[in-house]
């Protein structure tokens, strides 16, 4: 098969979209032919040599993808050859066939076409293990999510929305009607001061749970900006990884600081990918299907062309995914 | 009525049995005939002036008690006369009498003593509040207290057995066989490297659950100490409050920090002190009522003599709980 390989790490230039040896759906495991896998944050990390795939996963970069199911591996059931699927991927999704444990597979929700699909896995998984499994945001409570125009953020807004929660979100001027299109309640410029301008907001309540991607630059903000008993989800760390914390205000706040990835989950276990998997099926799926989450999607790539799709992703102002298409052929 | 009060604020000898008014039950309050309170160690602080009451709340000291229901304020049903109760107060504690909101007010635990139920509020509203409802600790779990023979960490070793888990305690060597006793399968003396021992005693699992009481001296020693999916709760700033936190550690880990305490919150709502006394009777009473989890006493004093149990407390080595006893007449 094609892939997508790394000639060695550094910038967009190193992605090759060369002949390398096909993978082979192992026990518990589905084949699947891709259709289109989508383009993450961390995998321009990887392409930088600066995020090296788990143990045991693919060296291929690609952390969601949807297609067809080709094989199914040595006893797994509920999945026939032929299905249209999309899946959590620990990698190898910039490829034109792709080996993966049944548990981290979705059908491709009702109403949205295969190649959208590619771009709902890793949004989804993240947005439900935080907000909803991790975060257990209510209808009522005030949600903040911090890049409220990228691809995690338009999801979130809406599943925040759908959940019945006061959303606001930070974005930059130029995409505040984006975030708002979406649900947002309140969009906040990311330039000004983000803890007084949600204050102002929420008259004085501040925020239930906040959705953060910039880690150690954000964190003293994000914990002035919580409610009283609120919950600080940190899914990035753009902004650096060690900061002062002040326990006495977390403490007088009865508030919490998570931080998670999927990528290092295993697949089985009380939080797993496939327990994941399985609650973005049961409380996501059918937000999708009723229309009241969409995808977003800025742009769709041929897959041998990634590196353009690296290079808009790095420059920022991209709202909600890019897609990468398998070539015909 | 008669009342421990604080002549001016500073060391142990500032406490004065004085006479005050009386307090009076207002509406959704009983008003209780103290027999005893207990000593906890935000009490010393509030004695130095460091921990003024929350609005509202009483100037007098004391956050439980344990006596009899004298008078039953406007609206208070499921309450009579006479019953023997003990309660979770925001203050009040070491006198004759104190008004509370009826949320706040428990049944004496079958086969516990009148006096003894007086120590047992704070400990178990904190344990339930935080490795119940918070921490989730789950059967087979890994549970680790810091500061396993104080008040609250012999009460958090035997919920936590009782609950199913493994449980670690750190502790001075002269007291690691109490903890023992009371049903911590590991106890590490808190001057070695607790990370290290603990990786050890779990085969490298680390702790699934921390409750901790340090505050910034522990932090990174706890958030090393986690196991994945991990969860820290801070209770308590012995050792500061502000430090450094390495949110990709976190992220690694899939892990979570979490400070709170109980006096500041409301009486209502989901977070509030009557839904954490409603937890703690339906979950830690039958405990009680069946012997898994007994009150821990150091000690009794007259409450008229409080600054000896405060003295006690201050110079270290409790064991459990210090009861004040009011005085009979």
């Amino acid at each position: 098969m094609y892939a997508i390989t790394v000639r060695e790490p550094g910038g967009p230039e190193m992605l090759e979209w060369s002949e390398v040896p096909d993978p082979v759906a192992g026990a518990g495991e589905v084949l699947i032919d891709v259709a289109a896998s989508a383009v993450n944050r961390a995998d321009l990390l990887q392409r930088q040599g600066h995020y090296p795939p788990p143990p045991g996963a693919s060296e291929i970069i690609g952390l969601e993808c949807a297609g067809r199911i080709a094989a199914l591996g040595e006893g797994v059931t509920g999945w026939s050859v032929g299905d249209e699927v999309c899946a959590l991927l620990a990698g190898g999704g910039y490829a034109q066939k792709v080996a993966v444990p049944a548990a981290q597979v979705l059908p491709v929700p009702d109403g949205v076409g295969l190649l959208a699909a590619a771009g709902l896995p890793e949004v989804a998984c993240t947005v439900w293990s935080n907000i909803v499994a991790t975060g257990r945001l209510q209808a009522g409570e005030t949600f903040l999510v911090q890049g409220g125009s990228s691809g995690i953020g338009t999801h979130a807004i809406q599943v925040a929305k759908a959940l019945g929660a006061r959303v606001v979100a930070t974005a930059a001027p130029t995409r505040a009607d984006r975030c708002r299109e979406l649900g947002a309640d309140v969009v906040i410029d990311y330039h000004d001061d983000v803890p007084d301008q949600l204050t102002k907001a929420t008259d004085g309540h501040g925020a239930d749970v906040i959705l953060d991607n910039m880690g150690a630059k954000g964190l003293a903000a994000n914990v002035a900006a919580l409610a009283s008993d609120g919950r600080l989800l940190v899914i990035g760390m753009q902004g650096g990884t060690k900061a002062e914390l002040n326990l006495n205000t977390l403490l007088r706040k009865r508030a919490s600081v998570t931080a998670m990835s999927l990528r290092g989950r295993p697949v089985a276990g009380p939080h797993g990918k496939g327990a994941v998997v399985a609650g973005v099926r049961a409380q996501i799926w059918p937000m999708i299907a009723d229309g009241r989450v969409r995808p977003v999607v800025q742009a769709t790539f041929p897959m041998d062309r990634a590196a353009e799709a690296h290079r808009q992703l790095e420059a920022g102002g991209v709202v909600g995914k890019l897609l990468l298409e398998v070539p015909a052929g």
